[in-house]
């Protein structure tokens, strides 16, 4: 079994910091502390006395192949930049298109630190065929929408999902009803009860803009949180993308159901749907995780970003109390990985599976060295990042990532016809 | 004298981009287009083949040598964190720690792509001297605190202004009262004609908390903004930090002053102090820059963080067309410069002073480049800085600042030995 030695390394902690060996073992962290001479036998040593060991970022919702329309339209209207700029655009992306812009997403993920994501796209087959090519985790999201696909499309989203209900070792599948604005009540219904079922995660937007809360109102009578109660999808299996119109009711409801909120704050603010509850939600104890949108309305998958802007927005609301650091990484990190049901991952811990990132104390932005989570959270940027591991693995190593040149060289060449085509 | 030619760079504008090749000769941007083998001549040619050129970052309002207190106290109230962490720590800084601390800040503000800062801090002769020996520029304030200073120190801010109307290369000063909160009325008008007579530009704190507003009501029976109005302070050579909460009269009479409004969003957001009123200011017509104020509060310098967060927070509060990502870059870049009177710099134009930043376009989040502009206001970061160029000089080059290995070092040390003996 191959073993990874972290020599040395600085392991935060809520109340402090302290200086470790870390032994990795296949995919699992072995030992943490002291590792003896017999556990670490043949084991690679890496020199970790410059580096703190954090955890990896999950982001709990992106569209990662959008990564291809990052730029493509901004600054306008949510309807205008979906029906004149998003839809045409996306309409010719072929399955090869799909393999391209999944690279370079998860190129930009492993360079900024995330090691896990929860997709909600089209082409799943190929979206997982690239994760495995590289190194990463991911939910796959089997995405409903009822008002652009096919009986049979729908049929087929089902068969998938039955056939696959074994997952694989760092991929799983979510059942995806995109939105309660997509996918009828009894579409809804139907999905909720497969899930359940058959044991999937469900993945949704909810509650995103007041347009989709008028329109519930209008075609339902009720919010969508009531909606999807009613059709029995409001539960602990629920990862919910967005979140930012809550009623008192909604809140509560949503509370009691054990579902998790993954907030997006910077595609929400870019696109005006308005600043996500964060005070409200942590103070009626819901279970919080991050996410980044996707690349064509954040514009990046950056979960630093997210986990900084989270705890800047629950201060804001709530006073320079909320959120402290500590929390909005869990927030950014460990939340969104049990939103999906990875049970033993997004923790340094003995046992656990072995994603972290070795963050370089000497880069400027980590010095003084108070309070090395403060430091993190509020300070650092994706440049302190030296190193990723994924699964036991280093996906980047001295902010190397194998064949990033290629992507982005192929990644550029794509867009550039799809753009020209249009 | 020397010249640096940047050698098929790509330059951003409005309306999309072009390859150029532009000629730095001593420290103007001298010719920018085509270059002629005549004009060239002896000229270090550097390829810019794979770079974009944009403006360096123009910071409107810092505590520079408040770097040494990043991270020492966060997620607590203003007043605690002031009273219980921030001045007992100060209160212990030597002329030679405010060195370190300058030169810490530098790196950062450098590797950021920042490269002038309008300070507001103690030991301005320090700072100056770290400023000219890391080659980058300041308007350095010399700071008026009633509340902290005798009656000598006082007057010899005032002898050391008249002493150095004469402004060196890169370095200018600034008549930087406080705040109404720290400074009484006699001594704001006192600072106002002063600056006036002998022509500086004001630096202050305004309108930061809604604490601020209601003592100033008490005492002086008016708000912030019609108190500076009285001491004759607010006008076009006023650089007011903060402009949180501006009521409509505040907001008339701010803009028709021509005075500039230095927003710091992060640290407004952080403390809870509340969100800039960015579309207020803008459909106002204010004049807008940007600021990060100091590391103990952000907790860092990066321009880019608060360029995104303004251009953000400005959508999420009057649409998504609001503040498009052109209009953010000047706000991070030459609106700050012209808050300050510096006339010909903060743009990449001949005759103009040669400051700019080289973007690597190879790093996957300047891909694809639908458009580049958008890139890099929206999905940048600080790790897409290659080179910083600051006077005609690279102050960065690939990533590295000279020396940077031993500011980091020294400022640890310095740091733990201060914290220690609190």
């Amino acid at each position: 079994m191959k073993k990874i030695l972290l020599k040395s390394a600085l392991l935060p902690a809520q109340d402090g910091a302290r200086v470790v060996d870390i032994l990795i073992a296949g995919n699992r962290f072995a030992r943490i502390g002291i590792v003896s001479p017999e556990e670490s036998a043949g084991a690679e040593v890496v020199d970790c006395s410059r580096f703190a060991v954090f955890p990896a970022f999950y982001n709990g919702h992106t569209h990662a192949a959008m990564s291809l329309l990052r730029g493509y339209a901004d600054d306008m209207p949510l309807q205008k930049w979906l029906q004149e700029y998003i839809w045409p655009f996306e309409a010719k992306l072929t399955g090869g298109d799909i393999e391209l812009a999944c690279r370079l997403a998860f190129l930009e993920m492993i360079k900024s630190g995330t090691v896990f994501f929860a997709d909600m796209y089209w082409h799943r087959e190929r979206t997982i065929k690239i994760v495995e090519e590289m190194g990463i985790r991911a939910a796959v999201g089997v995405t409903f929408a009822e008002s652009l696909m096919t009986a049979e499309q729908i049929e087929g989203n089902f068969k998938f999902l039955a056939a696959h209900t074994g997952e694989s070792d760092r991929v799983s599948l979510a059942v995806a009803p995109h939105s309660v604005y997509t996918v009828g009540e009894k579409m809804l219904k139907r999905c909720a009860d497969f899930a359940r079922v058959e044991n999937f995660f469900v993945h949704t937007h909810l509650s995103e803009t007041v347009k989709e809360l008028e329109d519930c109102e209008k075609q339902y009578g009720c919010s969508p949180v009531r909606l999807l109660e009613r059709t029995g999808m409001l539960d602990s299996k629920l990862a919910a993308a967005h979140c930012v119109h809550f009623s008192d009711d909604d809140m509560k409801a949503f509370v009691d159901s054990g579902a998790t909120a993954v907030l997006n704050p910077c595609s929400n603010l870019k696109l005006a749907s308005g600043i996500p509850p964060i005070d409200r939600l942590l103070n009626a104890k819901a279970k919080v995780a991050l996410g980044t949108d996707g690349d064509s309305s954040n514009n990046n998958l950056d979960m630093h970003e997210e986990m900084k802007l989270a705890a800047l927005l629950a201060k804001v609301q709530g006073g320079a109390e909320m959120l402290p650091a500590y929390d909005a990484l869990k927030m950014a990190t460990v939340n969104a990985a049990r939103a999906y049901g990875l049970a033993d991952v997004g923790e340094i811990r003995e046992g656990y599976l072995a994603d972290c990132l070795l963050v370089d104390l000497k880069n400027e932005r980590m010095v003084p060295s108070h309070n090395l989570v403060s430091n993190w959270v509020y300070a650092a940027d994706s440049s302190c990042i030296d190193s990723v591991i994924c699964n036991g693995k280093f996906v980047m190593r001295g902010r190397h990532v194998d064949g990033e040149e290629e992507i982005v060289r192929d990644a550029e060449a794509c867009a550039k016809r799809l753009a020209s085509a249009t």
